[in-house]
């Protein structure tokens, strides 16, 4: 039965690109919100409302309004009930008892959709295109739980089932863990020498990238499952501390070195499949409008896919330097392209850094 | 007086990049290692030599070498003495002191030229230009100092003067402790499940990719500054600590991502200025050769700058999504443009992420 209309109750970041994503694909939606002011800017935005009885009711809400938004929607006629998609789970599972709904007509879930954070201005109808959206169905009307999984598959995210209190200790692992390490790494920089930041790399840059993230989402993340998240902290701390004992010890230091080149190897590339190996082709240009251009009309004569690229380069400088991450054969066919074109291409690498 | 004749001891990714960048500007070099290979594989990249007595030899070989090289070159004549490049600078001078070398002689620097791995292989002329070159010129004879720092520009890096000392605290800090974080992090993945691994985004992928890192190479810079690195760790296990005691708190969480925020906010962008905050303009293109070279002739026929770019996409799936990063102005100007000529742009965002 195919989805006719949503009430989306909350209008962030997620709601409102959940909101602009079914009117994209001709789905009728209801943008509701607690505020009236943001309520307004949702539905300018995400320009669509129905009176039709709604197919389910979408709760957007940070993890704590949860149960006051399903008690103020209480009285709201649905056809099938409601699903959420905040990021941890068995709380959620919890405040829904308590509210006296019935666990039946509430679907748990969580789109794995990045971290930006800004309301609905930042909104995106394509935010979770090609994403994994988790669910969990275990004791949910089958009608909800199919709704439910249309929705995201509308999207262009791909549902994965996995129980509630799994999510929380997968994302505890994946995101939650990452967050605090990178916030307390960047915290250690934070009455430190400028001389001394200078001398930073891009390690350094993209190991503290998400300390960036909003204190306000993340306290509530956090302390939502700290239970998940606190025998994760102790291992840490233990290897740290082990690690301690002698760092003049050279194996001891490798063995904490080459552990991390395994957990990093078991991580999936950007594409869904295991991490891929590029070859990264340097190419030096000069620093103007226009040359980025010509770069990529060879790309494109030489028939090759750019599957990354990276950028570096100084002002008052003339030259800017480019990275293109190719496959192996489509880097030597584009070394010998560029060459034979006088560009500056540097030797192919197997590694970015 | 210009630099005529370079010894360099030590055939490795820097090295043989000094070799390539002084070659490239007319300076005659002579590679030198104690692995006969090595020594061939240099000379047949780096094609240079000369009977001429060298002005300086540079010894690049791991900090464990650095003693057995100047015993075997103390026979070697030189116009102005030794200089070295080895991430740490405190057990260096050490070694120099017990070696009997005068350390009048020996200059102890240190390019901060990113973290490849590779060897003489993965060498590039290029690897030094606009990057910090460390320099302690501490009681060491004028002639050698003014030698040092005309090699360090004719590589296009700008020389800082820096004591040991305090440059290993600086490198512990900006260097070091991310490296072992990361490592310790990406360890805790290393006995994941795969199923969680696949919910994996951008921010675990970030702030785990130097623990891809050559573990031979860090066991030793690590255990050389052990020191320097040990206040450090125990400082980040004691915050570590200290949020652990609540973390159901709220408060105590935001205090820690707060603080994250500003120790990142100091870090420097890429061009040396402090870090600069960019626009993000998404825009969704077909994902097949020629899209990025027809968005980039836009991008000069729109006369605007981009300063740096990411690559999103699917294969099997007709459209990639790419983020322009571009100074205000400039993704307004670039935004209207691609939208009269029917171009996918979404909005502009703030960050990245």
């Amino acid at each position: 039965m195919p989805l006719r209309h949503i009430r989306i109750v909350g209008s962030g970041l997620i709601g409102t690109s959940i909101g602009l994503g079914l009117v994209q694909r001709g789905v009728q939606v209801t943008m509701v919100d607690s505020d009236a002011l943001s309520q307004k800017l949702a539905r300018d935005l995400v320009q669509s409302s129905s009176t039709e009885v709604p197919d389910l009711i979408l709760l957007a809400t940070p993890i704590a309004s949860i149960r006051s938004a399903l008690e103020s929607e209480r009285n709201t006629s649905v056809k099938l009930g409601f699903m959420d998609i905040s990021s941890v789970k068995t709380k959620v599972k919890v405040d829904v008892t308590a509210s006296g709904l019935p666990t039946t007509n509430f679907l748990p879930t969580h789109p794995m959709a990045g971290r930006e954070v800004g309301g609905a201005e930042s909104a995106r109808a394509d935010l979770f295109q090609g994403r994994p959206w988790i669910v969990d169905s275990e004791g949910v009307d089958s009608n909800l739980v199919g709704a439910g999984r249309e929705l995201i598959e509308i999207l262009g995210a791909h549902p994965i089932e996995m129980k509630s209190a799994e999510h929380d200790q997968a994302v505890a692992l994946v995101s939650h863990l990452p967050q605090l390490v990178a916030s307390l790494l960047a915290g250690q920089l934070s009455d430190a020498k400028d001389d001394w930041l200078d001398l930073a790399g891009a390690g350094l840059r993209d190991t503290v990238r998400i300390a960036g993230s909003n204190p306000k989402l993340w306290r509530e993340i956090i302390s939502s499952n700290s239970e998940a998240i606190k025998p994760l902290l102790e291992r840490l701390i233990a290897d740290c501390s082990a690690l301690l004992v002698d760092l003049k010890d050279e194996e001891n230091v490798a063995r904490v070195i080459s552990r991390g080149n395994e957990g990093r190897a078991k991580i999936p590339g950007k594409h869904g499949g295991k991490a891929r190996e590029y070859t990264y082709l340097p190419i030096v240009i000069e620093d103007k409008p226009g040359q980025l251009a010509a770069l990529f009309d060879e790309c494109a004569s030489a028939k090759v896919n750019v599957e990354d690229l990276s950028i570096e380069h100084s002002p008052g400088q003339f030259t800017g330097l480019i990275t293109l991450a190719l496959s192996e054969s489509d880097s030597e066919k584009l070394s010998d392209h560029l060459r034979k074109k006088n560009w500056s291409v540097h030797a192919a690498r197997s590694s970015l850094q």
